[in-house]
């Protein structure tokens, strides 16, 4: 039985304040549609893809304005209309959200649901970048170390698709722990959503290679484990923050198999055989045949 | 004080089986040189630099001219000639070769030799690549799970050369786990040796990505742990099978910043800043701000 399915990766051009979340669901639904009548099963949008990236401001503690950012429930009225739509085409997908859960606990989240529309799973973010503290001196903050919590579920796959998939979010994507955590799981397909300034202000130096380090990390995790990555911008300018786009399938060889031309919505479409992973599975990277845990101890070390 | 090291990246072109060790050390002599004479403190050779590359072999157990292939003391009457040589110009190296040690135990080690010809530290290979049993279905074997031990030292980083120097050789540099043991130690420097054939038997639709993902792992490994990567093939055609080049030195950017051109006895070199380590090792790839090593349980299941 064939495991080839068909994936887009919807970037996002930027979401600006001013845009609501339907403005978005309208974008998303846009995408969507275009992504099926291009035979995609599976559609992949950004990290924090229905707002704009508001880490990108302070917030004293207590300000109601920052809840407005999070989504208590996922449908809720506003996306609502987005799962029906894709229930009715019978594609999957894939969305990133800032989540309100019980308890009043924030997390970075990215749902996996189904062509029926229905939940197949979550995963909230564990590689939280920035910083907590307001930091005045900055163009922009990063506060996302301050408006969410670690993420507590672990790195999980889930049976989809026919084949096995996980989710890693944003700056997950460039620590290797993370895709390994998943490799060992036998991961097939990892959809990673992004919101990436050009300008890195603690190191400026390192914002000429933004899109090259964006691609080299996807490349090697896809490679190192043997597994398809689906990395997706939400890209352009935003609220005067230039962000990287880059958005790309990769093939478990490492390669790019489609990328997107420029920073606005814009879909990279591409078959992907799940069962090209066998080849670096079971050779180079049979992990329980090559690896040697017992001299990993210090990558546990607290 | 400047803490830029001028590196040589010494690749070896083929070795064949009637090269003596005396044949080879006059090339590696060649080179040191060279590279003395163009400015280099830090000559960086291949894996099983002094020989062949024999576990393409099978020779049967307690076939003695298998032992031929190792060095029981480093250095030993043939390397003595380089590490003089070294001593005489004030140039340290590296060097990877097959030792048998103490207790007739069988590594595949590179050692690290100061600019006083003495030796600073070893490493012993961990990821041994290729089978332990004759696979005579293949065009060439690769026995390295036969013939060595996985190395009992770790991964150890020496104090060298104003900075801070790990090793790895050959297969260990697909592994994102060795490089990130030495990225917690601090590392900043890495010299890799390898002998990589161009062809893959049990799996020969990777041939063509071959020197992709030689520069993809070294690249990557480079950029997470912030540090340079020294990558030092011995290459061209040995017995008969091709092996690939792409020497070269990246920037803890990842960045590649000198590269060979060909498959014979060349060198690449760059001067290497060590301080540049810094503007990684302090920001995205702050390892004890940003990594998440409660997650990480999975990494050291056995």
């Amino acid at each position: 039985m064939s495991r080839v399915v068909r994936v887009a990766a919807a970037q996002l051009g930027p979401v600006q304040r001013e845009h609501s979340r339907a403005d978005v669901v309208d974008r998303l639904g846009a995408l969507l549609r275009a992504a099926h009548a291009d035979g995609a099963q599976l559609v992949a949008f950004p990290e924090l893809a229905l707002t704009t990236f508001f880490p990108r401001w302070w917030y004293d503690d207590g300000d109601s304005a920052l809840d407005e950012w999070y989504e208590r429930e996922m449908p809720g009225p506003d996306t609502k209309p987005l799962f029906d739509e894709a229930a009715r085409l019978g594609v999957g997908f894939v969305l990133g959200y800032a989540e309100l859960a019980d308890g009043g606990r924030r997390f970075n989240t990215a749902v996996l649901v189904g062509p029926d529309g229905t939940e197949v799973g979550r995963y909230r973010k564990i590689h939280l970048p920035g910083h907590d503290e307001h930091e005045p001196w900055r163009r922009f903050q990063h506060l996302e170390k301050r408006y969410f919590e670690v993420g507590d579920r672990g790195f999980p796959t889930f049976d989809a698709f026919g084949g096995t998939v996980g989710m890693l979010i944003c700056n997950d994507r460039r620590w290797p722990e993370a895709y390994r955590v998943l490799g060992l799981q036998g991961v097939e397909l990892v959809c990673i959503g992004y919101n990436t300034p050009v300008h890195n202000p603690p190191a400026p130096e390192h914002d000429e290679h933004g899109d090259f380090h964006n691609h080299l990390v996807m490349q090697a995790g896809a490679y190192q484990n043997g597994t398809f990555v689906v990395g997706v911008a939400k890209a352009g300018e935003e609220e005067g923050v230039p962000m990287i786009g880059g958005t790309c399938i990769i093939h478990p060889s490492g390669r790019i198999l489609a990328e997107v031309a420029g920073l606005g919505d814009e879909l990279a479409v591409a078959d992907c055989d799940l069962d090209d992973c066998t080849s670096y599975k079971t050779t180079v990277f049979d992990l329980r045949r090559h690896r040697v845990p017992s001299q990993y101890r210090a990558l546990v070390d607290e």
